[in-house]
């Protein structure tokens, strides 16, 4: 259910409730506008991920700035965007059931859908719905790029899928889908360069095979926020998906530059605001954000600018601090930003992002696809 | 931002789009009555956690069956659990700063509001909000049993802290909040024994302190679904909080009872319903519920009826099954039942429950609380 703003437009940052999303307005722009600057000039397109986000503000925002669209996961976070006004979806993910694939070609009656594929069966049942809608959908051939998740192999198999899209009645063959997950958060340039080389080898052939068949790809689309310079520079991809960029987290936090050094690619924009809610030791502070205030499955947050206090363990509504120093800051009822492990569970907790600037509350913002996971 | 319901009353349970919360209600009727069979006679009071649920339908059920109230932790879980009806309601958890003090009193006007501190400022606090809302508010002081998190340790620092709690104009001294949270997944009966022991006794000698100083307490409240037999057997305890016992989860599922056997008290009723949506290769098959439909803080879910797949690993919208079985029945499009590592979190991801009685839905429930956690 929704819950009330904890903030309202003209608080103080020390005045919005928490646990509570908040932005770094500055940061995030810096973020947005930071993608456009290392992608200009490339021959690419960025479609970003609004699955970091799930939010249409967001979406329209990035589009403004030159994003063809958005890319999402589910049907139901599709609906969400069209609702608040975007108009160029892409579900990067495998539509199967009646009821879902009814909805997604009602959408596109509103908006440009467009989606993936990976199997005969499925190509089908598309092929099926978007008959009885009246529409032509545009499908791309999801193709394993090594995260064995969902696609089909590179090559021969991809052919087959691009071939039986071409001979459906209500699809069109719109490229392929060649997103390589697992490389993301390989720590080193050098690994993340060699996983995406070798993405870049099987969107490569598989391209060329399908052309060999008279099958041409429009668009090989991918990429994300730790790999986007490499498949911006591969003169194959043609679309990026790049969600996290806008916000960062503690793990693409983790990513090295090719110097060596942490990212600097982007900065964190995206906090969890917390309270100190008890004090019990002087080594212990409890904040009231716990596992269902964080993302944490890549690991615990940052502690922002406390460098005494350490993240240890969540429980439900608890997380504990360990404070490593006599000096510190932080008394009962402080407040402190987290930066969450991951960004995309996290952001899927809250109704509300509070956007800061400065330390006076500018915006608030509906996550409209909060919990679509249909 | 609350989604439409999942599912009809009248559906199928193959009708119901995935992912969607299902509790066999069945088998959740089932675990009702047990804790109400299992602890009858001992002297103790039901007052079960609903952090779990989060649902107003569930907590007047659960007292309809006797309990005496709910527990929460958050100021916004009291609010709609009062909203939905709930008369009585123990915050058990430390409330800190004024805008949800002053939520939490105003909350006394609708129903019986008590809750917990362990910090002489957070008591102060407590008790000029309670003064400036005209009313006097029910505390517990809260005792740390050995999981270090909240909570004052017992003895001389209770002591205090219950003076404290007699000498406030606005405060009445309603006992101990002993709840050993640690103790709750130790995975041998003679573990959990050992530990609530240890509770039993920091308890006691809490009390009996403040009885020799003349502070009676009223309440000695605790316990949760894995060791609610220790301390209901106790004579010490004279309040049960376990809120999992409802639905259980994977995680409780590996603790072992006495005879060294899995555990029986309780059965699964809560499972995440999902669908193949990806079928790429014979040992993999891809479901739609991944980090976003699925708490995972205890590790991935069980997949129930199929032995043949195991839940290997969580991205934010898939979830990859390991297929070990050349026979086994999924294939694309079909749907399976996972019993969740962690049910608190995974509930507090969806808006609604979808009450099944075998093959038919007979209940939707809103989650009322989901998503509140100021």
């Amino acid at each position: 259910m929704t819950v009330r703003p904890p903030a309202e437009i003209g608080m103080t940052l020390d005045e919005v409730d928490t646990p509570a999303l908040v932005i770094d307005l500055d940061a995030f722009e810096r973020n947005l506008k930071r993608l456009v600057d290392r992608t200009a000039g490339k021959g690419v397109r960025l479609r970003p991920h609004a699955k970091t986000h799930k939010c249409a503000v967001i979406a329209l925002k990035q589009m403004e700035l030159g994003a063809v669209g958005v890319c999402c996961q589910k049907v139901s976070e599709a609906e969400a965007l069209v609702y608040g006004g975007v108009k160029d979806v892409l579900v990067t993910n495998e539509i199967v059931g009646k009821t879902k694939l009814r909805r997604l070609m009602a959408l596109s009656g509103s908006a440009r859908i467009a989606t993936c594929a990976d199997d005969p069966a499925q190509l089908a049942a598309l092929d099926a719905a978007a008959g009885e809608a009246g529409i032509v959908l545009p499908v791309h051939v999801e193709v394993n790029m090594g995260g064995n998740r969902c696609g089909v192999e590179p090559g021969e198999p991809a052919l087959a899928l691009a071939r039986q899209v071409m001979d459906a009645s209500h699809l069109s063959f719109a490229g392929l889908q060649a997103y390589h997950g697992s490389a993301q958060h390989l720590r080193t340039w050098e690994e993340r360069q060699k996983a995406i080389a070798g993405a870049v080898a099987k969107a490569t052939a598989t391209r060329d095979l399908l052309a060999r068949h008279g099958i041409a790809c429009a668009n090989i689309t991918g990429a994300g926020t730790g790999t986007f310079e490499f498949e911006a520079g591969s003169g194959v991809y043609t679309e990026l998906q790049c969600g996290s960029y806008i916000f960062m987290d503690a793990d693409y936090g983790r990513n090295r530059d090719r110097d060596g050094a942490m990212t600097r690619a982007f900065e964190p924009s995206l906090f969890v605001w917390a309270t100190v809610m008890s004090r019990p030791a002087e080594e212990r502070a409890i904040v009231d954000a716990g596992l269902k205030a964080l993302g944490m499955d890549s690991g615990p947050p940052n502690v922002w600018d406390e460098p005494a206090a350490t993240y240890d363990r969540a429980s439900d509504e608890h997380g504990r601090l360990v404070i490593s120093g006599a000096t510190n800051r932080l008394r009962l009822g402080d407040k402190v930003k987290l930066v969450p492990g991951h960004c995309d569970p996290t952001v899927n907790l809250y109704d509300w992002y509070v956007g800061v600037r400065g330390d006076r509350v500018e915006a608030i913002w509906p996550i409209v696809a909060r919990g679509a996971v249909y």
